[in-house]
């Protein structure tokens, strides 16, 4: 059986919303859910792009969202898959807002979903691997098995002992300090 | 000022909803993103209650989707206030799926996420102490000090050596393998 | 064939919506349509936990409006099945209301809807007999015979002289005067 | 000051849908909720045309379902004022179904509704006297007065006894029979 | 095979819409996108009416919005097919506004669009001649033709200058002026 | 009072839709009216980008939908302003869509939008002047001017006989043939 290679930029979506009056809260606020659901379509769209298969979210990691974003800002959601994993795929998502009158630009946040690509029955396929290219695709493809152990000792499927390149995470961040 | 003490559960919110053709994908799957948004929504009322105050999310917690959910599942939704932080609130959000022809329910995930109380000009206000009363309230409120650790190192606020309570946290879950 | 009994409590269903800017009119007060609309969705989800089936709406008595409901407020739907009658079943839903701000709730109003079990065909299907425990229940089941007998006078499938329990209903009425 | 008349002509609207995929149940059946949000907007819609101002939904009388509605039927839906008292006003509306592809069209079922219209600050505000003209409209301008005393009653506002009208309601119905 | 002939009437729809917060932009104007989809479906549904057949959307001619509709507005849209074309048809429908409070209605624009009637497969199938009756009908009838070819010219399916009937349709433009 | 200059790709929009069951016929393609609803939003998105203004659709022009698009399909609409005057801008705005099974991707179809860009009470007001810089560009530059033209003669407010760039525009289609 032959699954083939594909490059990390040929995954590439971007996705525009315009925050609308349902979409905030009674401050004119986006409510986060409605955030939370963009990011999963934009990244699906991706993960769909990758593996040309249908598609579930199996993780979404910590998301922290750092500012409010209001009625009328328009968002921008950019989702790149950055590793995969026999059936699942690993996306990295980043959300931008716009204020059209001011023109400000600002990074909101940005987050790291998990996909499993299934067939028509539902079950679990095997899609490419991916093959990152630039510096920034290359950090993300190594994070990514960091990552991955993490979410498998909260999702109590390893232990956290086990996980080697967990610790390496965590002695990462502390080199960032 | 007096900022009153609220028992965990009076923010206790349920919330039921029905799994429509728009929420799913061709597999006819709930789509994860719109299973978010519902998340969101009853944490956030759990939080309204428990401060009186318009709140807006922070932040939300690794979130791993157990298994599908199908198109007719009648979903429930049900969430608590763990623990307050002057102005942020920790919500702890259950999800159960009830399948109605086989009368068949399952819990397929929990979460938690933060949320910050505004006023009307959308500024952060302290919200009242949460008093946790059964043991798995009191659980909870325990386990809260070390989540907001990691939160805050993910988020890059803190070191991680400065994270006294996260290494019991990791010691915790070595100590369950 | 066997048709078990169910408890009524067994079917309670909790619901609970946010009042978004597009389901209020430009004075911001919640239509009646939408919340009509939540009354059928959490009427028809208890339903359906009674018989197991999908269900579908035959009637739904009349409703009064009592005070209006605010954009953000948020509603909480309590609906249980009262009484079953071959493959119909009558559920009460009640609606409250409570704005956050000020902590205030209040009962807006309830209302009787009438609901048909069905097979996958989309043939009337026998449903289980419903066994009422506390009193409120109890009287509701009594009850239900009257109120069915005054939808089928409604809808012109029986004389009105042959409602025996309908006059005992309007005597009831007189009584409580 | 100067309340005028009009003519319950004046109000007819007429409104037409299709139903969607995310307006079924399972068995492709329109939901019974859906089709009374409907039903409100256009009964609306009549009773600001009647009125020129804002309206709130204070009642819906029963609602019997006929028979199921399809995914894809094209629903038109048609509501008049029949009566106004002070400020309320009696809507009758009327529900049709049409499959597109046999051509077959049937009238579901229809109910009154009952609106109040009110002023910017949301307070009653008296409307004009609905005149009829058909003889449709006329018996429909007669018999509001008994269905507005079966309200009252529902409502718990006025004495069974003191519904005179509503006591040849029921003579109206028995001489059908 | 017998296709039959329908009168223009008959096909005659007409859609109510209320204009939500969510159809608006922050200055409480109906945005052009949500106007665009009622005009498609009120359209597809008088196409639907003549051929008795799920029809596509195959072309809208251009639209050019006159005045801005306001948050509140209760909008009317009548469609009625002008004439048939083996599978397709032209239909033309117009939009009209009302402000109620003011009672003031406008008519904000109109625009004809083509609808191709297909069978179970989504293969293009034959519908009824369009016979016009009213003189506006008969208008529209004549008329259908040019605009016909104007859209086969644009679409680059047949070359100007064979374009006999556009050529007429310049010279009737210049016969206004 | 200094309109400065802006060039048209810092206009661009990419905007990726899914196409949902709601979005679709009951032969599972997407209706012409939600895809409509998309061109607008993107094509305003535009539109605000290049003015940092609120805008509103002025006019839509023919669009000619060459393919049904399916269920689950994947929707990228790509919108640049071409051209301003004064206080209108001409957006172009395409469609493609991608079959993700089978990687399939095709344009559907284009189109050309015209929006004008107002101040907080709702007028007119000028925005920067359009500078074209690769070869289309430049060409969709110089046909605005001939579009504009016709979209004047067809809304009757130029004679067609004062329309000289639109008589080339005539020739240049027949220079195609």
């Amino acid at each position: 059986m032959s699954v083939k290679k594909k490059f990390a930029r040929e995954s590439f979506t971007t996705m525009t919303e315009l925050v609308l009056p349902n979409d905030t809260n009674t401050l004119n606020n986006l409510m986060g859910g409605r955030l939370m659901h963009w990011m999963d379509v934009a990244s699906a769209i991706a993960a769909q792009k990758h593996s040309n298969r249908i598609v579930v979210t199996a993780a979404f990691d910590t998301i922290s969202f750092k500012r409010p974003i209001q009625l009328g800002n328009v968002i921008t959601l950019k989702a790149k898959v950055t590793r995969s994993f026999s059936s699942s795929m690993e996306v990295h998502v980043t959300v931008e807002a716009e204020d059209i009158p001011s023109g400000e630009k600002f990074q909101t946040h940005s987050a790291f979903a998990t996909f499993v690509a299934v067939d028509q029955a539902g079950r679990p396929i095997d899609v490419p691997e991916c093959v990152p290219e630039s510096d920034d695709e290359k950090q993300h493809y190594e994070a990514a098995l960091r990552r991955r152990q993490l979410r498998l000792i909260f999702a109590g499927r390893i232990k956290a002992s086990d996980a080697k390149e967990l610790i390496s995470y965590f002695e990462d961040m502390k080199a960032h300090e």
